[in-house]
């Protein structure tokens, strides 16, 4: 009987395990919540109007058609259980895994305040992408019918909590949609009354980046029209705005973007997590208790060389496909032969912030401006999965790019009276 | 002060009528519960993942962005009090007008059995393209992951109700996704094996067209896969299946295609409606008991020449243009000289049914198959409002045609269970 090997979640550490696993004499089973493999480096595009979702997402049963050892089911998972080395889903079904390589990665953390995610959405699903892109455009909406000056400035008022990259890439695209692509559409305002406030409680945007780097990503939103206010910790949200301290911002539309925390399925594996809720793994990413089970991605506290694995795409595809081939080494003729610790290979660090705006670190190398924004453009569009995709993408770009308009400004989904 | 002209629904009547009043000594005002005019013709399309939703649908301010004595405004109407002459939007708000335009359309009708719509969602909006989506890419993924044969054919069983145009494509392009978008995709199940079945009352499919066409229709569709049963009345509905008479057919997954109702607004102005609930209007499709208010499109019960204009959209956008410059005759200076009555002019029906099959008649031409599918494509794309969609939606369907594959297969929305 081949080894089954059940994969839970198909991000980039999952995909990139279960691609890895191709051709292997073993049965793979990846389980998603979703249909989709989702390129969630572009899902603020999506969030932002300026491309389908479809245009970003492919089925994942599409991508593995032709692997034909892997089973593709789209299920809740509910708990593992490892000690009967199994796998329960939604409906009370369990699969058996004799390897198991958890990718479920992250979500969004309030920092103790689960009550302003209702005021403030974050940004990790398509569905928060359209509840996002839907608030924003009828904020706009609003602000039309709206004859109260005072209340139409909260609707024109748009908050983004938190200067990590998402947050950068959300503010200056709001800019943009409102100093461009909405000009002139509006009869009572004009649409660059917008304010975009970009609020980060560290005294930097994007603190992950050195600090040359970081003021020069803070000029270029400032140029883009985006108010940076830094050292701003936030004490309240509701429907109506922020408290920064003690000070009241009127804002109807608030997006999260300053917390994530690891997928609450990491409390199923029975051991001690971390401050972020990520499961601690040995050098070879598998649990110590269980070596059978290997946690990769955002959801894995890993180390390469003593210095922990960011939370990143490259480090999650990384570490995806050596969970794979570790597995393949344990399972195969050489199996007491040593296999070599995971080594994450950093290829670099790129953000982009608006048009023509971004910053990249490649090694010792430092750009900004123009040409990080091409370089993170092309970067990006290379690593969208699935031909049709890229051509997609790119054509949509381009014509964006000239015509300054945004292709997907289509409210759906219920109204909630905002 | 300029005439103000309310134009309620910006469908392909509503925005005619829009553009009509371009550049006229007159306030516009455009009030639609959506943000964007819908290419209805494709919604299919969206309801069977061919086509993301940006692709069919453009923002309704966008469309008019230029046409500076037009306001736009997404609200839902609640009501029309014509003795105050004003319309009343959610939020108690309220808009006066001189002259109105009513263009609310359509909805679905489920002839005295509303609870069928739970179990069986009819074609309208994006939304309901989304949920019928949803529920064929969630049957065949719930088919991959059960183990019982009989539950899994109730899974694999698709069933269109009312074989009108609307019912025709969706029966078409399910048979397609079945033979040939699916296949290969799954482990436990061929794709092939799922069923399709058109359920009809009357005695054939495409009733509205001549018996010889609408026989080439219904072998056409045979051949692509799906069962046509005629002569079948549907006597109840639920989550597992349909009754035709008192014969049980088990199908998880129903789509509603068989009858339509105008638009509830159409009581609010105080007239007595036709069966369909649609407001009979003059020969210039105003109210006789209010010259000043104006019916158009689906809501419509009009007649050109003696004979009931058909509910189609080119119908629509006749009408549209009509009103439009019927009420600028009446302001302007000759406005006591006669205006000619409404004429419908009818450039011909055409129906898709899927790959290379379709009918058509053009005055005394008629079509089927291969010619009559390129000539829907073609006067479709031409007829999609705003250049880039078209391009978008020829690319799509350019790579569609040659590959098989379908490119918005994407589950987004609450998951109901099912």
């Amino acid at each position: 009987m081949q080894s089954h090997i059940v994969i839970l979640g198909c991000g980039f550490g999952g995909l990139f395990a279960a691609k890895a696993l191709a051709g292997a004499p073993v049965r793979v089973t990846v389980i998603d919540r979703a249909n989709h493999h989702l390129f969630q480096p572009l899902l603020y595009q999506v969030a932002t109007a300026g491309l389908s979702a479809p245009a970003i997402a492919a089925p994942i049963r599409q991508i593995l058609e032709h692997q034909k050892n892997a089973t593709v089911f789209m299920a809740d998972v509910e708990g593992i259980d490892t000690s009967r080395r199994a796998v329960l889903l939604d409906g009370a079904e369990e699969v058996a895994y004799d390897y198991l390589i958890v990718a479920t990665g992250a979500t969004h953390s309030y920092f103790g305040h689960p009550e302003w995610e209702r005021d403030a959405p974050g940004l990790k699903t398509l569905d928060d992408a359209f509840e996002i892109r839907r608030r924003i455009l009828l904020a706009y909406e609003r602000a039309e019918r709206e004859t109260d000056a005072v209340k139409r400035a909260g609707w024109l008022t748009f908050v983004v909590i938190g200067a990590g990259p998402t947050g950068v890439e959300m503010a200056g695209t709001l800019a943009e949609i409102a100093r461009h692509t909405l000009r002139g559409e509006f009869r009572r305002f004009d649409s660059r009354q917008a304010r975009v406030i970009l609020v980060e409680g560290t005294p930097g945007v994007l603190s992950t980046y050195p600090p040359d780097l970081s003021a020069k990503a803070k000029r270029q939103l400032e140029r883009l029209g985006v108010t940076v206010r830094i050292n701003a910790r936030v004490t309240g949200i509701d429907a109506d705005g922020i408290m920064i301290g003690d000070e009241r911002l009127a804002a109807k539309t608030v997006v999260w973007a300053a917390g994530v925390a690891a997928s609450p399925l990491g409390k199923s594996l029975g051991v001690e997590l971390d401050r972020a809720g990520r499961v601690p793994v040995g050098a070879d990413l598998s649990l110590a208790a269980h070596p059978e089970v290997f946690v990769i991605g955002d959801l894995a506290a890993a180390t390469s060389d003593g210095k922990p694995v960011p939370g990143i795409s490259p480090a999650a595809k990384q570490m995806g496909r050596y969970a794979a081939r570790c597995i393949l080494h344990r399972i195969g003729k050489n199996a007491s032969a040593p296999f070599p610790p995971f080594r994450y290979i950093d290829y670099g660090q790129l953000a982009t912030i608006g048009r023509n705006a971004a910053v990249a670190m490649i090694g010792k190398l430092r750009f900004s401006g123009y040409p990080a924004w091409l370089l993170w453009l092309f970067a990006h569009i290379y690593f969208l999965i699935g031909f049709r995709n890229r051509v997609v993408v790119l054509f949509d770009w381009a014509l964006a790019y000239w015509s300054f308009e945004r292709n997907a400004r289509i409210v759906v989904g219920t109204k909630d009276g905002r």
